[in-house]
């Protein structure tokens, strides 16, 4: 596939959705995706390779090729449609329970292997390392889209203040719990999750739903 | 020098603290530091090696094992010396001024070659990567202490509701500029600066010193 590798990905996933389930190019797409998990998860992305994840998957390189365009295409497709595309985020009703399964969610991500490699090699953006920043830049668009369904609805339920930003208080949400893992090693225990709840919604100047809260 | 490196760590920092200034011990500490940040900055910590330290350095290998023990001995004193334990932080009389300068100083670290290079080598806390931690938990302890003083300050003067804990506060500060940064990719220009110091008076219930604010 010929042109900008993001654009391609993007519309390879507008074509995914129409897809038909079942089909054999989903069912290549599906183990495709797995083998280039699983392939993160092992080696990272620096070490990854087209060919390794066409022998995982038991495809001919030459597939991937055509459908993914490249390293970029193939680990952003991955990304976006295990990590930035989720099912609907949980509507528990309040805002405080939505935060909190927004929490738990990142922390699950966090926890898991093939995030856990590409963590390993996040830095400062330098041009060594622009490919992997060509994939954030096509995941966090789409990540922060999934998630701010939940301040989008708390907005409309007149929880948040009209105005507010919901990539902002993306940052402020995530942030704490990328530091406390990767600077200070520290576990993301349930009581942090819910400190740092109670702390975005006073941040974000949160009122309860209800006048009796 | 025997014993664990991080008690030795903190006995040579209460040492460094009696050193004559100006005398040939500090001269060779300072020297010996100096061309630790250079070496990270250049190899990053994993590669870092003791004898390319001393060459740079000018001075005898055995010098620096015999002061400084090990490899996590001498870059955490170099790091304790150089960021832990900043000058007193600035007081501008206001926590939201206060709280500006201390997010300025954390991007000022941030854009550090040797951090950035630090930052590089960061991921989940591992088995493979227990030396890095060492570092980071003889750090981050003394850093807190030293930009805890801000949030300790504005709760004696009322700014800050009594039994505030200044070391959640502070993973609630740095953060969103870490994701920001290494996450996002984004510049961490003033307008976010501003935008996160008003959320962090928010989420810890912050007065004004003065009733007219």
């Amino acid at each position: 596939m010929a042109g900008d590798p993001l654009e391609d990905v993007q519309q390879l996933h507008a074509d995914a959705a129409t897809v038909r389930p079942g089909g054999r190019t989903a069912r290549v797409g599906e183990a495709v995706i797995d083998a280039t998990l699983a392939e993160l998860a092992e080696v990272g992305y620096g070490a990854l390779r087209i060919d390794a994840v066409a022998e995982r998957a038991g495809v001919n390189k030459t597939t991937i090729y055509r459908r993914w365009g490249n390293k970029v295409g193939l680990v952003s497709t991955a990304l976006i449609e295990r990590r930035g595309e989720l099912l609907p985020p949980a509507d528990t009703g309040t805002l405080r329970g939505d935060l909190l399964e927004l929490l738990k969610e990142i922390r699950l991500g966090l926890q898991t292997p093939w995030i856990a490699a590409l963590l390993r090699e996040t830095g400062p953006r330098t041009a060594e390392n622009s490919d992997l920043y060509k994939l954030l830049d096509a995941f966090w668009p789409a990540r922060f889209r999934a998630s701010g369904a939940v301040l989008v609805r708390a907005v409309e339920r007149g929880e948040l203040p009209p105005g507010t930003d919901p990539d902002f208080l993306l940052e402020m949400i995530s942030g704490p719990l990328y530091f406390r893992l990767l600077m200070l090693g520290r576990p993301l225990d349930d009581a942090f999750l819910e400190q740092t709840a109670d702390f975005v919604l006073n941040g974000a100047h949160a009122r309860p739903p209800t006048a009796d809260q």
